[in-house]
């Protein structure tokens, strides 16, 4: 590898600064500053506190845009005054689609599992900017509060992509796509149906799914049945953190948020702003991110020499006040990173140690720049047909009063009232009198039998909204087609 | 007591009858039968097969609606031919609004955690109907898919209620609520809210909020902080598993749906076919769903008594051939039942004894059946005014040629385009080179600074509308309003 790589770093607030500096210790003294140059870029408490609502100067948004890494330390997000979380905002702004944390039971880090003997190593791939993270919610009625959840086909081949390549990259033999499709089986039905189609090209790897919930208890059973998980974007959150917890917790684990032009390497523990200044915090978390951002960035020697002398470390009992034998004594940040660094080179003996390669791997090649927005696509050419629409209205009606004044509105049009339901329940033609109803309807409307598929396009769909429009307050519309043949919505549970 | 409570039975497939048969065994034996009759119903696979979907006989339907109490052992769901879950017609048929879970470390039940020497004993009460869980899905383009997740403000208060009532009833002295409000600020934000506004009823129970990814840390990590959590669906049904396996799996959890009307008392295993018929399943689950079933009816005698036999019998070693020591010999169904029977009135000495009360409760009134759908409501004359729509295009244009296009459209209309988003992150009238899109927008429309909100109703957004489905086909529409003043809508990531 000859050419240099640029880092632009970010510290951090609360004890960023201090385990900051223990990390960059350690990269100084495995050689990693032949390789490359860390750039201090501002971000966090002291932007917010200059009224800048995202965190970040302009610089450090331009410095990161031209390394393509950024490593940084734990931020404060202000609580009110409109600040936005900078980990949320980053992903957006360099769409960084896929979140990338491993887990591994680490020597001299007691939990629930290592007591029991239980060795944990497996890795969470997330989809880091869809679901119902998009943060698209409407009121729509008094009583009724509704929130998007959105899953695109482009937005799940490149999480998907990017966990097998993954996988491929670092020898992991099996992956299992997480999901809800028994219950969401549009949605996570595509999520998972695309890691099907993704996974093709990628027969080596073992490949299985499993619903969330079932994999949660196996999860806290026996963990160690798993190697990958890859999974939609809420999911993936709570099952990340679960995770953490299996392995002792935020601290003693790394997280990645990769894009394909712009990644973020990062601690995602909390900035604990009891112990900030005091030289006591335990950098470990920061370290491992930093060994998952040099192996990344190809840097795979000093990688896995530091992981190395890490493990050596931690089995050697050496610790910080937060974790460990609590009758041997803790070490500050500066010493714990210092029996580190006097251990590169040595060899864990208790687990397993990590290869260590003739070579760097090569310098990945990176994207260019793109000039403007990118409209990403999966499914093309395919053949949409109207098939009718799906009208919410806000009404305090009863389901029966509705459907009278509802088939009065359809009389003349070619649309004949299929269905009503409330919060997902047909409570007309038939229904039950124990269901429940909410102040918002879901009216449907779906052509009469002797109007053929394709006669017309959305107009019609339109012209009867306005027809509705004129006795009730639609809320919310949405308009029913068939893609290549195939229904493009859900039928009503008891339809 | 003095009249007899009835009960509608479905014994279920697989393992179901034995299971089943071993419970009502012990009930017999612990007087339940005074007091209770256990009218049988046909529901399950047998029921399926005669080509009715929802798996249940119209007198199965009836009779549980006249008993208001079910009594279900597992069931299959066929896969595939149109059959519904059971359970989730159940829910939505019955409004079985609550699902109510309890966790309790079992001795001889050995866990990772009973080896860590942490005892566990919590509930989750969980809302049953709706968030993500009405199936209201549609494919708006080529590459994108929608399931709406709906929170309702009486479906939030009939669960809080519930929460709070049980805890009371059940000496449970502190409950927290778990959320993910701050990334669906405005669904879950409503969660949290009525779960403060229905505590100020409860003052004597501790209540306090938790984000949901953090709960599933502490939860592997600390389980015995929490006694009671209150959550939507899908959190719900996660959380719920992952508590199951920290005491073993599901077949030592007993589940709960509770309605007003109607609830719902089950083993949430499966059926377990490859061991059906051989009189060797342990029916741990089901009858930890009878005690919850019997202290529900107000008989908390007789389940006070089969609750401390069956703990004095697990105690003890006895046990079935899935669990316990083994290197002692286990028992089959009938057996292992016959154990408990021979310790009623006996109570456990390894772990705290439940405390027999001097007489059962008093029966539960039920509410008068209704007649028809209610409408349940609980924000009344709010004042809501226009200020605008969101239109969602299937298109894939960049949104810079999108934008031109719809600022030409709201040209001679009372609105201006204020935002073009896409999948939540704004990309139009600033926006990252780095953002990619998909062939699905958020086009936002508000009312231009000279019109003041309020001036006119929906008219214009369906005109405006109308205008725009000229060029570009609109897959999804909805309304702006402020209610009580309030914006009832999400800004974009960026906005």
């Amino acid at each position: 590898m000859s050419s240099r790589l640029s880092i632009a770093l970010a510290a951090g607030d609360g004890i960023g600064p201090e385990i900051m500096d223990a990390t960059l210790e350690l990269f100084k003294a495995a050689g990693v500053m032949n390789h490359a140059d860390f750039i201090p870029v501002e971000m966090g408490a002291a932007v917010f506190a200059k009224g800048n609502s995202r965190g970040m100067s302009d610089h450090a948004i331009r410095t990161t845009e031209e390394c393509g890494i950024l490593f940084k330390g734990p931020m404060e997000t202000p609580k009110g005054g409109g600040g936005k979380s900078i980990n949320v905002t980053a992903r957006k702004l360099w769409n960084a689609y896929a979140n990338f944390r491993t887990f591994k039971t680490l020597p001299g880090v007691e939990t629930v599992y290592s007591k029991a003997g239980i060795f944990i190593d497996m890795c969470v791939v997330r989809e880091n900017i869809e679901d119902t993270y998009g943060g698209v919610e409407h009121r729509l009625s008094n009583d009724m509060i509704q929130c998007k959840r959105l899953i695109s086909a482009p937005g799940c081949d490149a999480v998907h992509r990017f966990a097998f390549q993954t996988a491929r990259r670092l020898g992991i033999k099996k992956a299992a796509c997480v999901h809800k499709a028994n219950i969401m089986k549009m949605t996570d039905g595509l999520f998972l149906d695309r890691f099907k189609a993704a996974g093709r090209d990628f027969p080596e790897i073992e490949q299985s799914d499993v619903i969330v919930d079932a994999l949660c208890m196996n999860l806290v059973v026996k963990p160690q049945q798993y190697q990958m998980l890859v999974l939609p974007n809420l999911q993936g959150d709570i099952v990340s953190d679960l995770c953490a917890g299996l392995v002792g917790g935020l601290g003693f684990a790394p997280s990645a948020n990769i894009g394909n032009h712009i990644s973020i390497f990062e601690a995602v523990h909390g900035t604990a702003p009891d112990i900030a200044g005091r030289g006591i915090a335990n950098p470990t978390s920061l370290i491992l991110s930093g060994i998952m951002m040099l192996r990344h960035m190809g840097l795979t020697v000093p990688a896995a020499n530091i992981e190395n002398a890490l493990l050596a470390t931690l089995e050697s009992g050496v610790r910080t006040g937060d974790f460990g034998d609590k009758t041997k004594p803790s070490l500050g940040t500066r010493d714990f990173t210092n029996a580190i660094v006097e251990r590169l080179g040595n060899t864990p003996k208790t687990v397993a140690a990590v290869e260590v390669p003739a070579a760097n791997s090569k310098l990945p090649e990176r994207a260019p720049t793109p000039t403007g927005q990118q409209v990403i696509r999966t499914f093309k050419n395919v053949v949409t047909h109207v098939g009718g629409c799906d009208i919410y209205l806000d009404t305090p009606l009863s389901p029966l009063a509705l459907a009278e004044e509802m088939q009065r509105v359809c009389q003349d049009t070619p649309f004949k009232l299929t269905l009503i339901s409330n919060r997902g329940t047909q409570v007309w033609p038939t229904g039950s009198v124990y269901t429940e109803c909410v102040d918002y309807y879901r009216v449907r409307f779906e052509l009469k039998e002797n109007v053929p598929p394709g006669s017309f396009g959305q107009s019609r769909c339109v012209a009867l909204m306005d027809k509705v429009s004129e006795a009730f307050t639609i809320c919310s519309y949405e308009l029913l087609r068939t893609f290549d043949g195939v229904k493009g919505y859900s039928l009503a549970q008891g339809q």
